[in-house]
């Protein structure tokens, strides 16, 4: 039994979809942070679920370790291989494989990016919600249970898959759920398998809900005097139950960062961007009352906009400025951080984060999904500093202990991987020997994705 | 090791608070349906969490089972005792730890009902959304992944609930999930003991999602010459967006039923009762849009109401159906089915249904939550009559094969207990063996409800 042995059949039955080339295993092996690469043996390129289960068979008679890939956007190092083996792209399982308008359901494959689903979709007058920024697999989103921007409305992956055939670590493949919108019938399969990383199964289909594609879409962005301001804005707004498609928080130093990218000249405050869905009067009337509320709290040089194009003007800061705080500093690491807090502590928790990231002399923008309590500091590092990045560590493992003490959790959409492990404990307490006594019951041998998620000694 | 010794030890352990009373093991064995009676050897009142794990840990050392009782609305059997043992009832759990309003969520214990957290919550301005029609208690409705009226809209338990604290097959007291709104962090056994029925552990407490209470309800209710045509109404006014806070469809039988129980004359047909919530405004344009639409499908005496009472009168009929239902037939046993489809198909499977209970010479009034696709036929049976028992139960195994072959669920919310049993394995497949792994894995002794849910082997 070895990996070597494994890699020999997989020749068998893949062929040259099977790739020991050098330039793929660094690309499966890399990181999107900070993560040190860790290359898988070879790539597996199946093209359907009975090949991925012909794969994983093989790997579990040679006890070999199986990573799944989708474009490898994962941040806390989900995808690379510490312990060697395969990992199997989805690239060439991207088929939607039936669409069901009058259920406003289909069932994808994994390899399929949510982009290109949409694309798809387009003419039919549906669409899927679940925007993370990056243009993800669904295999992935629904591996590491990612939200995103929309999931205030929306809600995340968790809300958005129906069902899935998942190829087990046997090689066995089952169905979890159905079609129907609800069901009782036993253990929530498909929960379990939303956000497990991998270390359970190969998601080989999913069947997504979507959604009608809304009548009209507003935009707005308001500055504020301080992050108490906007905060209090974000946490009556949600009080007040105005249905918010996206509520977006970006800070002082994001806004910064993108006018040194883009030259935009925007009033380098804390800013909240927000889009409503709805019917033309409904949004136009959210916008207003959300314009009022913003009014009280202090907002400045409120501006709405219906037109496509005007919408994008003024999401364009938004959806660039995780590029524009890379290149603020050019060169460097960055350590992403992910905390959740309930609404009532997000102002606390940003402030004291940007506290802690003064006193400690690290760069780190925060911008984040406020609506959901989740935000990020993208940690800026040089990555020839071995000081500066036990230092940004430190920040975020701190950041984290201050998300749980305020009820919150250590990552609110990028999952654990490498990343987060050393907080599972502090996280779940005995819950994480749980997670472990699961990952054994369904993956005695350990080769589904080892070395993430679940207690070391699995 | 014996439930004899268990009994002994936990009479010191709870003193009076363990009953062996013969009527308090007769209303703990029983169930609300068909199934025959299964009494406990003793019914547990503890006060706290620690006296549930202390239960719990004399249980597994006596390997005696452990079973959940809230106030026993369950209708497939979740809460009797086929192999004896412990229930354990939660009367004296009921307490709201902490209500936080800025962040819409609640600590309630599980034996709260959901009528008792309504009501505390009135003057709040917040409410708990999930209407299974019962006023079951929150733990057991957590524990069977209730849903009912309001799903269409709010979602089942699985959506409404942020994390558990539950007392594992072994004693050990975790929490499951945070208090922020969404999380990645690791397997979601929140969602894994949601729906277990308490074959996994006891659920102790519940940290609830809130809903502001709208500022304006409108109830509407509208008659239609056939299924089909309401069926079609619902899937046009679920495609169009219109957000409906209940969708409720009852048969001619049902309404036949309530008219001769109230006098109440309605028109023996078809009708769809439905309720929106939202602004003033919001909800008389949603009313009016929803008339619109039935008038196209030949919706006849479409009355809508805003104010409470009238409101309460159009809900009349739904709120009795089911009781006029049982009442129709004095002295009858009750299969309630609880098949649910993807939309498309609800017609289908409405109309073979009604035409497969005339072929059996059944009676089976309909109704349900056809916004969700759910629905009920409640099948009333003479006690003393075997063969009609056989009957009914061969025609619900029919309603389930069909569900089944339409994409659908043997059960939408009722769970699966004792009654649902036999449809695991065509439903899930090897995913009812994963789901027999998972329960080994958490309750290797199978003291927790055993007897439910998973493979017998278990």
């Amino acid at each position: 039994m070895s990996i070597e042995h494994a890699v020999e059949k997989l020749q068998v039955l893949l062929g040259a979809r099977l790739s020991l080339n050098n330039s793929d295993l660094e690309l499966h092996g890399r990181s999107e942070t900070y993560h040190a690469p860790a290359n898988p043996d070879a790539v597996a390129f199946p093209r359907n679920t009975e090949e991925v289960s012909a794969l994983v068979k093989i790997c579990a008679d040679e006890h070999c370790p199986v990573i799944g890939f989708g474009v490898g956007t994962s941040l806390e190092g989900q995808t690379q291989a510490p312990l060697g083996g395969i990992s199997v792209d989805f690239r060439e399982m991207k088929a939607i494989r039936t669409l069901r308008q009058e259920d406003m359901d289909a069932t994808v494959e994994p390899g399929l990016t949510r982009e290109e689903l949409n694309d798809e979709l387009r003419a039919t007058g549906l669409f899927f919600p679940v925007d993370p920024g990056a243009n993800a697999t669904l295999g992935g989103m629904a591996a590491t249970r990612a939200s995103g921007t929309t999931a205030v409305r929306y809600g995340t992956m968790r809300d958005n898959v129906l069902g899935l055939e998942v190829v087990l670590a046997d090689g066995r493949i089952i169905r979890t759920g159905t079609r129907a919108r609800k069901s009782a019938a036993g253990y929530d399969l498909t929960a379990l398998m939303i956000g497990s990383e991998g270390t359970l199964g190969l998601i080989t289909a999913l069947d997504l809900k979507l959604q009608g594609q809304p009548e009209a879409v507003t935009a707005a962005i308001c500055a504020f005097e301080s992050i108490d301001a906007a905060v209090s804005c974000v946490i009556e707004t949600i009080q007040l139950g105005l249905s918010m498609a996206r509520i977006e928080f970006v800070d002082t130093a994001s806004v910064a960062a993108f006018n040194k990218q883009s030259k935009a000249g925007m009033p380098e405050m804390p800013h909240l961007l927000l889009e409503f869905h709805g019917t033309e009067t409904g949004v136009s009337e959210m916008a207003a009352v959300f314009g009022d509320i913003a009014a009280d709290h202090g907002g400045l040089g409120f501006e709405w906009a219906t037109k496509r194009e005007d919408r994008d003007a003024l999401w364009h800061m938004r959806h660039n400025a995780f590029y524009a705080i890379k290149q603020s500093r050019p060169g460097c690491l960055s350590i992403v951080t992910d905390i959740c807090v309930p609404i009532s502590r997000l102002a606390d928790a940003v402030n004291e984060t940007i506290a802690d990231l003064a006193a400690s002399g690290l760069s780190g923008p925060i911008l984040g999904h406020v609506g959901d309590g989740n935000f990020h500091a993208i940690l800026l590092v040089d990555p020839d500093s071995p000081q500066e990045l036990n230092s940004a560590k430190l920040a975020s493992e701190r950041m984290v202990k201050r998300a749980l003490a305020m009820g919150g959790t250590a990552t609110g959409e990028h999952g654990i991987g490498i990343g987060k492990l050393p907080f599972m404990t502090a996280e779940h307490g005995d819950g994480w020997e749980v997670m472990g006594d699961i990952k054994k019951a369904l993956d005695p041998l350990n080769i589904m994705n080892p070395g993430k998620l679940v207690p070391p000694s699995n």
